[in-house]
Formats: C-alpha cells, structure tokens, sequence
C-alpha cells in the first residue's frame, strides 16, 4: 500500500498535474509561509503524507501529526498557524477542508467516458436517447424510456418502459429504475438503488393480503443524489417526490406516496414510512424512523435513530424514542441514570412518609 | 409534469379505457349524486385532480380540498356525503380506498408481457422451463432448476443451481437467488432481493472466525411478496420458511434459520436474527429488531423501532428497547419526562427525608 | 418437501459420500454408543430427520425430541448422553455444535466450479487475470484491473478500472466494485455488496450541497466476509478500512473513512458513520448505530440497536440509546418501570414533604 492517493489510482483516471505551494495559496486566497516553489501531485492525510502530498490540518487534536508529518504541502487554519512542524509551505486558510473542495479536480480527473452505446446494451423501441448519451455493457433500456444529452447509464443498469431521465445524470451499476419513475437533471444514483419499485400496500379480505396496485409516480427531482442499495417506492395513487437539492446516503427506505423538499440530508438506513412529508431543508441522520402520514417541518433537525411518531414542528432539534425535543431528551435521559443511583433511597422514603401518614 | 397519473405512463401499458359515473357506482354499489354521464380515464388525489380524474375523500382532514378540486367524480364516505363542493359526481361508498382496489384493474392495465425467452439469457443444462414462462434479457438459469408455468424472470436476474420456482412467479430486475431456495407459486420478490444467501455464523478457533458451512435450505412459501433489497439467509443446518402469504417490504432482514408464519407483515428494514420463530399473522412495523432465538406470538404486533430480547405473547403489542407491552411501556415514558422535571424536588426532599431520621 | 436436506439439494453439488457412525466418532474424537455400522448420508435437526440423517442434541431444551427423532446417528454432549430416546447410535462429544463443523465438508461439497472465462464477460483494457480464475456471465471487469490467482467472479459483477483483488476471493452475483477499492486474499463478498462507493460529503454553499470529491481508497484486507446488499464507501481523501478476517453481516453501512480493525463481527444492519474507528475484536450486534468520529475500543460489545454518541472504553459491553455501560442501562431500565408504578406515591410524598417545609 503507497501512504498516499496517487491520482492514477484514486479515481482511475490518468493525471500528471502538478500544483506548487504558490499556486495553492493563490487558489485558495491563503498566506504563504515557506518555500514557493514545493510541488506536489496528490493529497493525504498528515500521518501518511510524503513530500510530495498536499495535506491539512483543521483541528488542534491533530496538531501532534504535523511535528511528524513528511507532507510538502500543509493547509492550516488560522489558529493552528504556528504550530511546531518542520513542513516546507505552509498555506494558513479559514477553513482547510473547503479549500481543498477547490483544488481536488485541479489533481484528480474524473475518469475520461466515452459516448456511445455499449453494443452489448438493449435498447427498447421507441427509446429516444439525448446526445453524448453513454450507455454501459448489458443496460437495459425499456421501450419508450427517454435518455437526456449527456446521461450516462453504467453496466446492468435497467430503465423501465416510458422512464424519462434528464440531462447529465448518472446511473451507476445495477440500479434499477421501474415503470413510474421520472427522474430529474444531474441525479446521481448509485450502485444497487431501486427507484419506483412497488410500494407496501395491502388490504386484508377473505383471509389474504390483497396487493394494493402502484400506479402513482416516483419523482427525482434535478440535482438529487441516491446512495447505494436505497430504495424509493412510487405512491401508490399519488405520487412520491424527492425534491431538488436533496442528497440521500446508503440502504434509506422511501415509502410510497412520501414528499421529501428540497435541500434535506437524508443519512444512511433512514426509513420513512407511507404519506410522511419531509420539508424543505431538514436533516435526517442515520436510522431515523419516522412513522407514517406525519411532518417533518422546514430546517426540522431529527438525531440518529430518533423514532418519530408525530408531527415534528419546523426548526426544532428531535431525538430519542419516542422522539421529543433534544434538550428535554437529554434531560430526561440524564434524570433516568440519576434516579436509578437513588431508587432504594426513594423507596424507603416513601416507606417512612407513607409510615407516618398513610400513603 | 401532469396533475394525474395517466394509465398510459402509471404502469407502462397502453389503455383507452373511459368509466362513466354510472358505471363506477355500479362497480362500487355505492350511491350516486349528480351526473351519471361524467366519464373519467385515471386516478388522482383530490388536489391534482383534472375534470377526467376520478379521486376520493375519505377523512374530514381533506374535506376542505373537496371545495377546490377539479375532479370529475369523487368517491366520498357516507360520513362526508354532502361535505361542501361542486364536484360533476359523488358516488358515496363506505370505504372509498378499498373501493378503488377493485377500480385499478378497470383502468390500468399490467404492462403486456410477451412470453419467451430472450436471446441474451442464459438456460444451464437440465433446467426445466414451464410453458408461458418470460425470461429476460441477460438472465442466468442455473443447472436444474425448475421454473413452473408462467414464471416471469426480469433482466439480470440469477436463479441458482437445482432451484425451484412455483408457477407464476415474478423475479424483478437484479434478484439473486442462491442455491438452496425453493420458492413457491405467485411469489413476488423485487429488484436487488437476495434469497438464501450464506447466514452470519462462524466458529472462533485458533485466532479465526472459521465461516459455518450453510447446508439448510431457504422456503418461501406460496404468495409471498418480498421488497426490493431485503435478504433471506438460508438455513444453516435446519431451514429458513417464510410462511404462505406473508408480505416482506424493502431492506428487511432474515437470517438464518428464521421461521415465520403465514401472513405475517413486516415492513421496511426490520432484522430479524437467526433462529427466531414468527408466528403466524403477526405485524413488525419498520425498523423492528427480533434478537435471537425468540418466539413472537400468533398475532403479536411490534411497534416500529422496538428491540426485542426476549419472547412475546401471542396477541400483545410491544414496544421499545428494551421491549415491553406497549400501554407499559407509554406509561414509563410518560412518567420518565415527569419524573425529569420533579428532578430537584425529589433530591431535596431526600435531603430533609433523610436528615430528619437518617437514609 | 423431504424431511432432511440433500446433499445434493443442499449446495448444489453431486455426493454420494455416506459416513458409518464409527468414522463419525472417530472424526470428532467422541464415545460411541450403540450400532457402529448406523450409516447416514445428510444432516438434519431431531425433528426432521430420517435414519439416513446424522442429528445433533446440544441444549436440554431439545433433549425431549430425542424420544421421536428417526435420526441414525445422534452428537450428544456429554451432560444429555443419557437422555431418553431410542437412536441406532449416539455419539458423546463436548461441542455437538462445533464437531459437524469438521464433518459438514465431509458430506457436502462444494459445487464444482470449472475455472473459465465466460464467452459474455467483458474484460477491460490492460486488465490481468490469475491463473485458475472463473469468471461469470455477464460479468464486466474494468480497464487495468488485477484479479488473483484462483478469484471468482459471478455473473453481473462489476469490477471498476484499476480495483485490485487478492487470491481465492470470491464476488456473488451482482456485487458492485467501485474504482478505488482494493480487495485481499480470500475474500468473500455477496450479492449486492457495493464497495468504494462515494461516501456522503457535501459543502453547502450558494444555496446548494455541493459534493466532496472522493479520492481516498476502499481497503478491504485478507479473509473479510461482507454479507449481502452491504455498502462499504470509498474514503474522501483518507482511505477506508476493514481489516483482516472481519466477518460483515447483510444491509451493513459503513461510510468514508471508517477503520475497522481486524477479527470484528459486524451483524445485519448496523450502520457505522464517518471517520469512526473500530478497534480489534469487536462485536457490534444487529441495528447498532455509531455516530461519526468516535472510536469503539478493542474487544468491545455493542448489544442490538445501540445508539453510540462518544468514544466506547475497550472490552466493555453497552447498550441503548444513547449507549451506556450495560448493566447501568438495564437498572435504568429496571428503576424507570418501577418508578412508573410509583409516581402517584412519589407525586403524592412531595406534596405533602412540600407543605410541610416549604418546596
């Protein structure tokens, strides 16, 4: 294993980009300390950095690594400028981590993709594909689906029939998109995920489940972002929409006839149930539940793994089962592992006053 | 996009089907109000609605929606008969949502599906394929297994070897079914599903997690459904079942050895551990966690989020971690955040209590 | 369906292995009791095995299913081996569990797998291929990856550009390697895994999320197992890690730059944020949530559905949300049901202490 990201191997594209300290500090409007002329190819992190990584340093726990570090390149933050360490350049900046957002496509290449339609892919009649369309090995395009300019579908991808996806999006492996779904510009879905597939519906009659039939839509707005293995469901009469801006992580469960805003982090494992509105601008963290028909209001924060059985009012910090605002949680969390130290005392208190008086 | 969902788009397939007023009473054996000719063509939610739409009111929350729809006719609850609104229609029925159960077919036809095999799927020696059966682009058959007639097998889809699969079973797009399942007539499993793939048991010896062989089989039964993403382990030495119409939503999991009954319903990412008995007809909300080698009782319903760690009676709701009956455990909750704020009475009450005779 | 499961149902293969009970006692250095020349053929439990079976009684609980059981041969610990019950042979031997361990390879074989190119898999430019390597149908390997010595690739597998993967490791159908991973020796990875997917890091800024580029690596070292649909992300600039023989349950989520140290047991559905470190040793039991940046010391237990918010002590046991010391969080939980009980009491005692001197 190298100590560092060589371009070549950490996104597959070929690079021989070179950025000196100075034109770092430029880029990223910093103050230069140390030699002008330090090169670097790559980025690491301290502990692992050689003299030709560029690396950073946010936060003082981390302070200790730079004394170490073989980094050429080192991003400070302000109040870490003077922190002792013998690296050759120095670039003091506000914020490392958001600088660095700046110069990571000035040294990593996205991998070059070639237009054109794998001649291994299946494309159904009717189909209509945009230009600079790329269509992976054994894609399965439905009959009537349309492709916008610039979409790239990747290997075992499946569009269902009369599925409309909008310019620049991207569908890595595997994911499968059903009948129902209209998906947006610049949607990036990953590996695995599942998009419209049949929501959980059913009515009990004569002894059986009977299936509720789905022919609501499931709508990905523009710019929205679907993690690996997650699954949004189509509404069953109405329909299920994510909206513009909305970013969702890993294995979240959508459930049929959900509104989602736009602009809302939606973190791994979260599962939303039937009819839940989520507005505009809330985040969800990892294993949040939220039971159905309820609102999620705007800037709505929910803490990992609350359990929502409500309505949760806009702005408002939540957690906990069942979730309450996070400050009385806290509290009464707190007052539980208290009042378990004192449950004997309690006990023959009341023993003593019930003695006296009658309880 | 459209107020509706048009049959053409909800479910890929072509209709011009028209339903007069007159005709959906009729279907329904509801009463009707207003005009019998008014002919509709799709389902929409009443706020989405246009003049050829047909839509329902079923609680007074979206009564007021009723005032301002464009819907043709409107399915409504004899409680709602004459709420306020000038709707062409109302057909009054007792439960308006089951009534359209028996509308869908009339209006939304499945996608046609022609049988046949696709000349990129692969058929494995020995295997033997039902009449009518549908096989996809790209499909893996293994050697010997057994589809019954009228299997439909979507794109991608891998069917291990000597599987069997009951008549008019439907595998969509990605599912993996591994050696060792049989799966039964009219059996749903959806996009990305893994059915008997290894269980999570090893042997600590000698410094390794020596990986358990799995030899037991994994059984679901006829008309089950199983959501996109879930997985089911097969057995380790005995079997997996899942019982005859049980209903499984997206991202659950089951492991090893599992047993559950007949319809059963367990919705989006419940995990259920190895060797844990379901009854039959019980409900696990989403998110619900069954530890080891315990029993849910016939009937039994876990509230969404609860952890059980231990057996629970047939019949009874619980609730939370760790899980105890749901009345119990909504009074503990209740009591907690009482208790929260007593918190400085009682520490000071202790203090005089125990002043006055000593703890 | 049969009674006891088939080797040749079971995995798939062909056997016509049989084991007399003397190889049997001889195998697993047990005493034999009974008819040396009982011959079985499979394994099953008690309850479902006919007298071609070999059967095991480990727990008390089961000892009655002895007195009905067809089984032929019977493992028996040492503390049951007079249990009533009339079995051809018994075989007394410490860990019945652990001893058909060393017997299952004996009846059941691994199906045969011949090494192979499938004629429609893709091979990518530069790619390198091991000897004795099997690859599937449909399976895509990207340009300039490297496949070990006796690797297997199932069908619809993706292998990104430059993924490296160690000797005798095996990828189930339809699992997903993203650029940027690098895979061990002797890795199993299931259906649907994705691996080095892109971690969930945006920057908001203008009015939008804007995503974090992610170029750090997805190491996965020798003998890890990750079950099925688990998504293990890329790093953002530091590499992900998941150490040598740790063993990954189904619908696990670990995110960018997570360590996971070596020989941990990571079970279905747990979710481990950003940047946590996980120690050595490890278990974090079904639905476990760690929140980002903290650390679980080695040897650690996590029970179901904790809820982790700080750094766990190495070789404790915690539990709950948020997670606390095991046995402190089962006297909470105690001391709240009782205090539930009491409140009217407690209510009552504060009024009447209050009136007396004053709150």
């Amino acid at each position: 294993m190298t100590a560092s990201v060589r371009p070549t191997s950490g996104v597959g594209g070929e690079s021989d980009h070179v950025l000196t300290a100075a034109a770092i500090a430029e880029a990223v409007a910093g103050e230069l300390v140390g030699n002008p002329e330090t090169a670097i190819t790559a980025i690491a992190p301290l502990d692992r950095a050689t003299a030709s990584d560029l690396s950073f340093l946010a936060a003082p726990k981390y302070a200790r690594q730079l004394e170490s570090t073989n980094a050429g390149v080192v991003l400070i933050a302000p109040e870490l400028a003077t922190a002792p360490g013998d690296v050759r350049a120095r670039v003091i900046v506000a914020r490392p981590h958001e600088a660095l957002l700046g110069l990571l496509p000035r040294l990593y290449r996205a991998p070059a993709r070639e237009a054109g339609v794998s001649p291994s892919a299946i494309i159904g009649r009717g189909a209509r594909l945009g230009s600079a369309v790329r269509i992976g090995p054994f894609a399965v395009i439905g009959d009537r689906a349309v492709l916008g300019d610039g979409v790239t579908i990747d290997a075992h991808v499946t569009v269902g029939p009369g599925v409309e996806i909008g310019a620049d999006s991207h569908l890595y492996p595997t994911a499968t998109i059903y009948s129902g779904a209209m998906i947006g510009k610049r949607v990036v879905i990953h590996a695995g995920a599942r998009i419209a597939s049949d929501g959980f519906g059913y009515v009990f009659r004569d002894g059986a489940h009977l299936k509720l039939p789905h022919v609501g839509r499931c709508i990905i707005e523009d710019d929205v972002e679907i993690g690996a293995n997650s699954t949004i469901d189509r509404g069953s009469i109405d329909d299920t929409v994510v909206g513009a801006g909305t970013k969702i992580d890993n294995l979240v469960h959508v459930a049929h006839n959900v509104r989602i805003g736009r602009l809302c982090l939606i973190m791994a494992q979260v599962g939303i149930a039937g009819s839940v509105h989520v507005e505009d601008g809330c985040t969800l963290a990892g294993q949040v539940g939220v039971s159905g028909h309820h609102t999620v209001g705007a800037g709505a924060t929910l803490a990992a793994q609350a359990g929502v059985f409500g309505d949760i009012p806009a702005g408002e910090v939540w957690s906990g089962w069942p979730a309450r605002p996070h400050k009385d949680q806290l509290r009464a969390q707190s007052a539980l592992f208290k009042l378990s130290k004192l449950m004997r005392r309690i006990e023959r208190m009341l023993e003593r006053s019930e003695q006296e008086t009658g309880p």
